[in-house]
């Protein structure tokens, strides 16, 4: 049994990447695609193994969820919106996710979602109305990209991402209360 | 205007910490801070630069939220379990959060929560009776631990942690539409 991940399609851009921060923004991939994201892009440069590991997962565990890198985030950007696109930088300085009803426009327009997740000094021109649409806050204090992104999701997706039935995974969890359970799925069926 | 936090005192335990951890260690210890948990446990290990980081937030944006290292995983866990104290496991392989009431039933208990994150291998100990009452799923899927932890304060807190009031703040934000906009506590300055 699974409930229905709305159907938005959502994008998430890793911008300030640097060799040091391998394993976060590993984590920022990763949790792109389990919370409901249907594709990643690490702007800018590229990373070879941070591809081959977010590649392994989804052929091991299921997509879809694409991976893309090396594109200049002006560009990515600039696509994104000509495409009618609306970007959405998570910033501790942006506007309260809880006070404000930006979550249920962005799901009432229907219309493709960028999210850019930065670290923490990113240019100022993010702010500015020719790259974000929003820039919202997932709470004003200093923590964590992977987590503003992991929450953002949750909210947007009001919990149904977790449910999300990934397509040709090869092994899925059996949740349970004790020890580590996993089935390999069936080519044939999700699995039970 | 600040929304109470639910008045749970809830601790963040950090296994398996390596040197290449480092900064996804630090999300792991400010994100326990910005959602809401009282204070953070850097297992088994001693890493000052780490602990320098947080206190320094701590210092800059308020607290209260404390930071101890090197206790031994299985005395901290064995301490708090004397105490009366529950500990939750998160694991991909543990419990649905959206499908069970793990988290109302936590809730209502009232008791205190240690959070036990690890790195993809942990012990097999850590879901034995002897040292988990609860193993818990944000989703069944790899990600993050950031972002795994981030899921279940905030949905243990149910939102509310994201407009907690922190105590002895220098600075905070001024949620807004563009630009960065600090004011210094009890100085009310704001740049932009």
């Amino acid at each position: 049994m699974h409930e229905a991940v709305p159907s938005l399609n959502v994008v998430v851009l890793r911008w300030g990447h640097r060799p040091r921060d391998f394993r976060a923004t590993t984590h920022v991939a990763l949790t792109a695609r389990a919370f409901g994201a249907s594709g990643f892009i690490l702007a800018d440069v590229e990373d070879k193994s941070i591809k081959g590991n977010v590649e392994k997962v989804v052929a091991e565990w299921g997509g879809p969820f694409t991976f893309e890198m090396g594109i200049p985030w002006k560009k990515a950007v600039a696509d994104w919106r000509a495409n009618n696109g609306v970007v959405v930088h998570l910033t501790m300085y942006g506007q309260d996710i809880v006070k404000t009803h930006l979550i249920s426009q962005l799901r009432a327009s229907q219309r493709d979602i960028m999210v850019v997740v930065g670290s923490q000094k990113v240019p100022g021109e993010f702010f500015s109305e020719k790259f974000s649409d929003y820039n919202i806050a997932i709470g004003g204090q200093p923590h964590s990209e992977v987590a503003a992104l992991a929450v953002f999701l949750d909210r947007l997706f009001e919990g149904s991402e977790l449910s999300k039935d990934f397509k040709q995974a090869r092994v899925k969890v059996l949740p349970s209360q004790r020890g580590k359970h996993l089935v390999e799925v069936g080519h044939s069926s999700s699995g039970s």
